[in-house]
Formats: C-alpha cells, structure tokens, sequence
C-alpha cells in the first residue's frame, strides 16, 4: 500500500491548514486506496479568529491544532523522512504560506521552516512525487526554485505568480477544477481555493491532483 | 435553490464538531445543487487538546471555532429560524453531544442548549428534513424523543442505543455506509465515526444521507 504525506499546518484556512482541502486530501488519498500520514510541525503560529479574520494576539501550536484535522492521528514533521513515504501532499491555507513559510509576508524571499525545507529536498532528491494546493505551490517553489526550477500553479492571481516567477520556478495559469504536472520534478499542483468559490469546484481539482500524485508514486 | 442549515459545535472531534464529517456535509449539500447556511451557538466550552485527548482547562468559543469550518461564513444559531431553511443536517463530534446537549454526561436525561432545541423544534413542526450525523442523532432523539418518538440509528453501540431508547425514541442499527429514514417524523441519520475506520467509509454514509434530506426538502 503506497504511504502519502500529508502535511498540515493548523486547522482554518485564515492561520492553518484550509480544512476543506485538508479534508478533501484525505477522502482522495483513501479512496485512491493509499495510506495516509498526516504530520505537522510543532511550532507557535498567531492565532486569527475566522469570525472576524483579526488576529487575536494569543498563540497557538500548528502540531496540536492540525491534531483536529487528523482526528489525533499525526507526527512531528521533524520525525518523518523521504524513505518513510512514497509521495507527499502539502493543502493550502495561510498556514501554508505563513507557518510552514514566511511567502505570505515576504514573497520569493520566504525563509522556510528548517523541517519543511528538509523533507521537500529529500523528496525531490528521491524523486518522489510533492502535490501542492492552493497557495502551498509558493512553499514548493521558495523551497526548490533555484535549483530544480518547478512549474507550478496557484491559479491566475498575477501577483502571486509574480512573486512565485522570482524564485526561479515557471507559474502556469490553471482553471479551478484543473491541475498542472511538471512531469521531469514529479511536481503536481491545483489551484483550489485560490480560485474556487465553492466546494465541489475544489474537490474537483483536488481527487484529480492526488489522483496524479498517487499515480506517480 | 434549496437552503440546507448546518448546525455546527466547535472544530475537532473531541470537543466540537467532526470535522471530516462536517466538510463531507457541505461537499455533499453543494454537490447536490443546494445552498448551506452555517451556523453555531454563540457560547464557551472546554478545550480539548486533540494530541493528547486531554482537556487542558481553557476555554473557546464554539461560534468562533466553528467559523474555521465555514471559512468564516457562518451565523449565530439563536439568528436563524425553520422559515430561513428547507432542512438542516448536524454533523456529529463530540460538541454534539456536549456543546448542543449535554447527552455525553447525561444520556437520556440531557438538557439541550435551548436554541438548539428551539430550533429542532420549529423544524419538526414544520414537517422539515432533519438530518443527523454520528452521535448528533441523539441530540435529536433527546430533543423530540417523547413528542414524536422518531427513529434513529447511532450505528450499533448498545450503550448509546439504550440512552437513545430511554428518550422515547426507536434506535435502528445500521452498518457505516448506510442510513436510517424515519419517514413520518422526516428524519435520516447515519454512523459515520460511530463505526467508520476509515474517511471514505463516513463519506459513503453522509453522501447518501445528505442525498435523502435534500431530496425530502
């Protein structure tokens, strides 16, 4: 059975992992018959609260928050390796583009997060296939840009393909329901939420995008 | 369009709304064409750390958290009435059963939060669907179990189907994929994580129950 990371940032599309693309990953990844290990790192991230999209001021832990997405089930990123799976799968959210990086604030110029950075350099490095979704393809691109030049899509926002352009990697303009595989990196991505404006229009895109991942790896 | 109410508890299983549960919902309520009006009581419970399964003495706040579900579209459920729906659907999770009710510590005898039940109500005297997920069916069989005796299932746990009998309500077992119609009362429950092992095991279950609410709408 092949065995998908998933890696999680919180829970709430505003400061975490967005929950439907989180959701969504999982139900393709089962019902493609595939193992799931979702993983998250243990860090602070400021708290937003999504009634009214303000930062609180308090602190919360992206481990212990995306526990609630994984229903308890889930690792210390810092504990998983490339040999311990066979493709890996990274949902969207701000969590993604500010907790697992800093591409949110600071464009192609993010730092990324010691423990993301490592494990996308080892699956790149095996050769394992990465999935992206929504606003995660920025973190793919911030963290491989340089050196293996990924073509990805967040959708058609022109600023954020701007800024994904810069760090080295080539932005593809992709519909909602759609996805882009750059074949050579073994790298697929949709644009989700970046795009749609209901559900079914991201599940589309999403059983496809893992559909390919799973089918690469 | 049909306007389709989803009563959510919280975010996370062990102390508010199951989330896969909850996200299956809407998937499934916008893929059969109908709109849905999130919505969540405006009130504190006991966080729960879903790492560890322990509460560790906080409190939040169940609208708040609720609203990461909705992505941040939700309501007030002491603002919303039967005449604003055409059905409405509670996903399961442990806020069902401590946040809606009290049925987790008090089986038969819970007090229900009284919107909730306001609302169950107006929706049963207005011959409207009501859908229940998981546990949440005995939120439903402890709000209308002496009035309309309805029909429910919970799956098979003999524990919680003797509560739910001790309501005045029928408890039907029922395997993971399935649901249960009270046809009479326009009732439909489903097990999901009563019995589900898997994501994709739950989503069989509430695209069919989903399906039968809307249908009745």
């Amino acid at each position: 059975m092949k065995k998908i990371g998933v890696v999680l940032s919180g829970c709430g599309v505003f400061d975490g992992s967005e929950i439907h693309e989180a959701v969504l990953t999982l139900l393709a990844i089962d019902r493609s018959g595939a193992e799931t290990l979702c993983m998250a790192p243990d860090m602070e991230f400021r708290e937003v609260n999504h009634l009214t999209s303000q930062e609180t001021g308090a602190m919360r832990n992206v481990l212990v928050e995306s526990a609630r997405i994984a229903r308890g089930k889930i690792r210390d990123l810092k504990t998983v390796t490339a040999a311990d799976l066979d493709a890996i799968i990274f949902p969207g959210g701000f969590g993604a583009a500010k907790n697992l990086c800093t591409f949110a604030e600071k464009g192609a110029a993010a730092t990324i997060h010691p423990e993301a950075a490592r494990l996308i350099r080892e699956m790149a490095a095996a050769k394992k296939p990465i999935g992206a979704i929504c606003i995660a393809p920025a973190l793919i691109a911030a963290t491989l840009g340089r050196d293996f030049r990924p073509k990805v899509t967040i959708g058609t926002d022109a600023g954020t393909a701007a800024a994904i352009a810069e760090t080295g990697s080539e932005h593809v303009s992709c519909p909602v329901t759609e996805f882009v595989v750059d074949r050579e990196n073994r790298i697929v991505t949709t644009p989700a939420y970046m795009l749609a404006s209901r559900i079914s229009e991201a599940a589309a895109g999403i059983e496809k995008a893992v559909k390919a991942v799973i089918e690469m790896a």
